[in-house]
């Protein structure tokens, strides 16, 4: 039987790691290293490093392996994401078959938490459909952490509630009834800037936790613009960017 | 100078605590341990056995202090929590400076994560008025990634957002607008009861990371009396005890 561990990293840096993470890597036979095509590259030279800096097993095993691409044939946005997901699932099986077999513990590194807009879990439990597995999270720093713990801020105010989003459904749904704190992942569009005129505040940040991180904080009106510009030069020079931000009001 | 680490701990296992974590505690000249009293004698335990899992720095002190409690007497919720905090500053700055002096390096460490409905930024802020400090967060494993990390479950549906909330503010705010899940923390009166009758699903844990982890899962129509008594039974064998659960719709 297949143990599979998914150790969730922190946001880049390798002193994100817990103790419980460091351990189970260097109990794992063998490290599943996804490779997301060119532009990405730093990212899966990124998971070699953290690796390197605290898997001191001689025995592990690494295996790089290419993430599928979404099919864009298939219209509809579920069966498409079904069909990525599936594929990706067929990858893991064969590279561990073809690795050690069909026994054996498996780490896979994962940005953040497991549990926060990350698709492993999904795609373990298909990937169990073909191959038995059990399957251990072990959770880790996720990117809203370390933000604040950059900006050294609360994410929410005394006793009160602050919603988690993306920036699609910052921009279709809008901002969450009855709640004053948003933090929005996954924002490849800068949304905040439909949010403008409405007194809002800003905590941004990217590369958050590196020794490349940036941040800006400011009343979202005066900021707004300066957050673009950061992190479209931010993204040109490193290839991939990485960012999030909690907009708050009053 | 002061410079105070602020430091999260995670959920109450050592191997929750991160690299990063366990170089700014034993960089540390001091750490302080809060005391709560009698029935919490458990908890400063807990801290002082984390402290002796990672900490081999052996000019480390320590110092303990009895937490102030909030004052009855005071009517307004706010000034009664604004005092509070005061309070806590000034025990702060009076055992740094009995303990270390004007400068040194000081560790405090934070259940979970100092971000997440945690006063103690708000208590080094007020410290800093009267000490002048800088202050460094390190985050830590909150209690909910414990809990997802448990279940083996995602937080968020696909691209969906979710809410974190307090009990008080479910029993009184009632449940999110336009928002399917909501994750409850700081809940010690089960205001998940108030919600029976409406579909949701339910994944609670308590002690959640640690050995005495206890979870329960299901239909909360079925569970709900099954979470309430469970509570009830270790926190008594306990105590203490420190719960969270998230809700789903559909």
């Amino acid at each position: 039987m297949i143990e599979l561990l998914l150790v969730g990293i922190g946001s880049g840096n390798p002193d994100h790691l817990t103790r419980q993470a460091v351990r189970a890597l260097n109990a794992a036979d063998l490290i599943l290293i996804p490779r997301k095509g060119e532009e990405k590259a730093e990212l899966a030279a990124l998971r070699r490093r953290i690796c390197a800096a605290v898997i001191d097993n001689p025995a592990t095993r690494y295996a790089e392996f290419d993430l599928p691409v979404r099919d864009p044939s298939i219209a509809d946005y579920g069966a498409r994401v079904a069909a990525w997901h599936d594929a990706i699932a067929a990858v893991w099986k064969d590279t561990i078959l073809a690795e050690i077999g069909p026994s054996g513990r498996v780490g896979l590194l994962v940005w953040g938490d497991p549990s926060l807009y990350d698709s492993t879990l999904r795609i373990a439990e298909r990937a169990g459909r073909e191959l038995p597995m059990t399957v251990t999270v072990i959770p880790g720093i996720t990117s809203l952490q370390a933000l604040t713990a950059a900006h050294a801020i609360p994410v929410n105010e005394i006793g009160a509630p602050f919603a988690v989003t993306t920036g699609r459904q910052l921009r279709e749904a809008g901002w969450p009834a009855g709640i004053d704190t948003v933090a929005v992942m996954l924002d490849g569009d800068c949304s905040f800037l439909t949010l403008k005129g409405r007194g809002l505040h800003i905590w941004w940040g990217a590369y958050v936790g590196m020794a490349e991180e940036i941040l800006v904080a400011g009343p979202l009106d005066a900021v707004a613009e300066e957050i673009v510009e950061t992190r479209a030069r931010a993204r040109a020079a490193h290839g991939w960017i990485m960012d999030i931000y909690i907009l708050r009001r009053g």
